[in-house]
């Protein structure tokens, strides 16, 4: 049996995929596959998405250079959420950091930056005009 | 400002929630919370989603003594997804694996499943009629 066969995709033919990285362990991101994009993930071992704001295919690093280098790729009990291990180039995030997940809150609900960005995304995407 | 401010909930008032053991790295499962389930979480410092399938609120480890612990709350730049550092009692997983994500695909579409069941889930949510 196919793993396509036990993937649930939402009423829009999306699944979540968590991106993980494969050393550290660090969650790198969080972005949504259509059917095609995770074909297009498993054939090239590199990330590819679904845009829903942008209404858009996307490969990770297309024009940041910040490409993710798929090792494996898991599936939750249900079937509705995939869990995609990578070694990545540069930053996961569009804003420069390491990790999208570059805030966090522990105490109340005050929140802190709490990691260093790792380049400008002026640089790495372009000033926006 | 308060980090509610910076979060994007869905149109159904969702936000997808990464729960991540704090310790070993491991990405235990993906639910979903609401607003007063994302309250109670800071609360009381246990998780608590919303369950899209039986439209009902719910403690993490209600039933199966399984309690998730939590560590930190992050947020990713999108304000869209949270991720949860977590101490879990027992197994995250409703089929008794420690984690959701126990199958995976690394080469092709084939599956394997990659761990082994931590409890039977029958002596812990009780026998399916």
């Amino acid at each position: 049996m196919s793993f396509y066969d036990k993937l649930k995709f939402t009423s829009d033919g999306l699944i979540p995929a968590i991106v993980q990285d494969a050393g550290t362990g660090r969650v790198l991101m969080m972005a949504w596959m259509n059917r095609a994009s995770l074909e297009k993930t498993i054939e090239t071992k590199k990330t590819h998405f679904w845009s829903r704001s942008r209404q858009k295919f996307w490969m990770k690093g297309e024009s940041s250079g910040h490409v993710q280098h798929v090792k494996d790729i898991a599936f939750d009990c249900d079937g509705d959420t995939l869990l995609i291990q990578v070694e990545q180039e540069g930053a996961a995030c569009h804003e420069g950091y390491r990790s999208c997940f570059f805030r966090s809150v522990n105490e109340g609900i005050q929140f802190r930056v709490t990691e260093n960005q790792l380049v400008d995304p002026n640089s790495v995407y372009g000033q926006k005009s």
